[in-house]
């Protein structure tokens, strides 16, 4: 037992509770520039009452972005221009208001905003540009997420993409850790059932992956069980009915947990596919990861089948089946709930060709890669990725 | 579902990684000022270790003092002020290394060194003196727990006690949790039987309290499920053969969790009633609450039916009793448990007479009672103690 780990110091949740915000604010600074995620927090108003909510705490505020695509370097390196341009130092704090897309932003910036050994994130991400770390504190940063899915707004690193070249990568630090979590399910009852369906699944792939993973570790493997027992029932229901708020709830939690998790114990050939799945073919994230979930069960089984019993029976106490068994009915309860939640069973569905094989494969030999239980080879990913299509 | 969680931000946990100490405190600052627990740290050579793996990473240090029983409001006031003529400004942390008592001595002073409303943390502490509140924040700290116990080392909380007026109460504030965390389990090797027996029994108990708390919340929760199958084993192993490395790494990581736990969800009962067998018959913390767990476990057994019958299966899946049996065989368990390791059943073996039983309840109405799942008027408390004599 061997562990390093790291944790947001303050989570609050509840329902409602995006109310307290100025409150909670006011632990950070006296003035908050937000970088929201979606424009639909535009639209339905939920900007506008952040902007008050803070003022009646004697907050000033500015929104600086809104952003309604995975962030690109291009994004980083200008949000953070603006931000530079309209922080007065000391008392200035984020807030990232949104699904991953925002508040990954909004972590990219904190920490660009005060490294600038280069004009670009690109020199700060992982495997590509120059390598360069972190040494500044971030500004601090709030996070409030709206959709229940990445877990970013509890995890170390934001995903930055780009198209050409084609990748996603991270950059990462344990100081870019949000400093404080309002988490307000209620703030994802408008989230579509689609995307609630992608986002969801990608919560649910992360509490799995890292209960699996090669780096896994005993705190977040408890932190999973749990997620997984509420996630795994809550899901249909959020996606059938949005304003269930014992389902969002559920879920909004669960994701939390899958953020904590992912952070210290990694993740494993789902979250290795899904980048190249996005950066060359286009598939947002979430979906990338459920359609590839179930295979990346099969295919790590021969070493899991302990662990896949394990949650087995943390799901269901009275299960009688040997382990061999529980393990098969595990992968098949997962494929079932893709299934009924509308996630396509192959690749081909969401357009991928045979073609772009070899460039998925190539892309796939990141952080997460390396959190696998087992090495996957290209030639066994590239028949596992020709299965799927 | 509505919760405030508070967690350490850092904790590196591992055999033999005290010697990584030098190269951690280095994120705390530049000067260390060290507060111990225990006298045989000084005469088994690990206090001399820390000094010179700190000097190595280029830290400078000054051991301050050794405590060797529970903190009192003079040691409190007494080390602040050695600690005010020892502290040079920036740069300067605290270490706080031994059991609860060290931990809480240095956590107390690192708040108390910074907030001077007072010259007495009695007028800080809960309950007691001028009710003054934490303004400021304390010097960083360093927690390093040498007996797997009290979970001190993640709390946001130090237990002061006074025997003239006698109580045992809190200085309390999430800023007190310390900022890192090294726990290292060999060096709870040389804890003798005994205190691994009653500090062992102090996690177990806050697990347990925490889990069925008035203020249960999820997250904790799923963390006290993983301790408690790890500790439940663990402990008569650790007491019978103190060099087994996996008892002492599953006990001094289920003490963490404990304490994590706490933090968030507070207590019950037998935590209520350990401070005044503290100060009034002098019993050690963590054999009060092993006596008071069994007698805790059973007066609140007819709300927390389905919570008992839940852990009971979390420890072994093939259970297939009803709620209710499972429910009565886990408090036989517990039961088992300290009479393995030699906890006495009665609080008369301690020295508790008939007498002492009006100040025992009297005692008892603090912040831990306050969690207790249900409320226990003053007669039942008088008549469960009674019972114990």
């Amino acid at each position: 037992m061997n562990y390093d780990f790291f944790a947001p110091r303050q989570i609050h949740f509840g329902w409602d509770r995006f109310q307290e915000v100025g409150t909670l604010a006011a632990s950070l600074g006296t003035r908050a520039l937000i970088i929201s995620g979606s424009r639909s927090l535009e639209s339905n108003g939920v900007l506008e009452e952040l902007q008050s909510l803070l003022s009646r705490a004697g907050i000033t505020s500015e929104h600086i972005r809104t952003i309604s695509h995975e962030p690109e370097v291009k994004d980083v390196d200008h949000v953070t221009n603006i931000l530079q341009h309209h922080s007065h130092g000391a008392g200035d704090f984020l807030i990232g208001i949104g699904g991953g897309s925002g508040i990954d932003l909004a972590k990219a910036c904190s920490a660009m905003i005060t490294n600038r050994e280069s004009e670009t994130v690109l020199d700060y991400l992982e495997g590509v540009g120059q390598g360069l770390q972190l040494t500044e504190e971030p500004l601090p940063l709030m996070a409030i997420p709206t959709t229940a899915g990445t877990g970013s707004e509890a995890t170390k690193n934001a995903v930055i993409s780009s198209y050409a070249p084609a990748f996603k990568k991270s950059l990462r630090s344990p100081e870019m850790i949000p400093d404080l979590i309002l988490c307000d399910p209620k703030l994802a009852c408008s989230v579509p059932p689609e995307i609630t369906a992608r986002t969801g699944m990608d919560a649910i792939t992360q509490l799995l992956e890292s209960y699996i993973s090669s780096r896994a570790q005993p705190l977040p493997q408890a932190l999973s069980l749990q997620g997984l027992k509420l996630a795994i029932p809550a899901l249909p229901l959020a996606v059938e009915d949005g304003s269930s708020r014992t389902a969002r709830e559920n879920m909004a939690h669960a994701a939390l947990l899958s953020g904590i998790a992912l952070a210290n114990s990694g993740l494993g050939m789902a979250h290795g596919v899904a980048p190249p799945l996005g950066t060359h073919c286009r598939i947002p994230h979430g979906l990338a990861c459920a359609v590839m979930l179930p295979v990346t069960l099969r295919a790590n089984r021969s070493v899991c089948e302990t662990q896949y019993a394990e949650i087995a029976r943390h799901l269901d106490p009275g299960l009688t089946l040997s382990d061999a068994e529980a393990a098969d009915a595990f992968i098949d309860q997962i494929q079932a709930l893709n299934d009924q939640i509308g996630i396509p069973r192959t690749l081909s569905e969401l357009g991928v060709t045979p073609e772009q094989i070899p460039d998925l494969v190539a892309g796939s030999r990141g952080n997460s890669m390396r959190g696998n239980p087992r090495e996957i080879p290209d030639e066994e990913l590239t028949q596992i990725l020709q299965g799927l299509l």
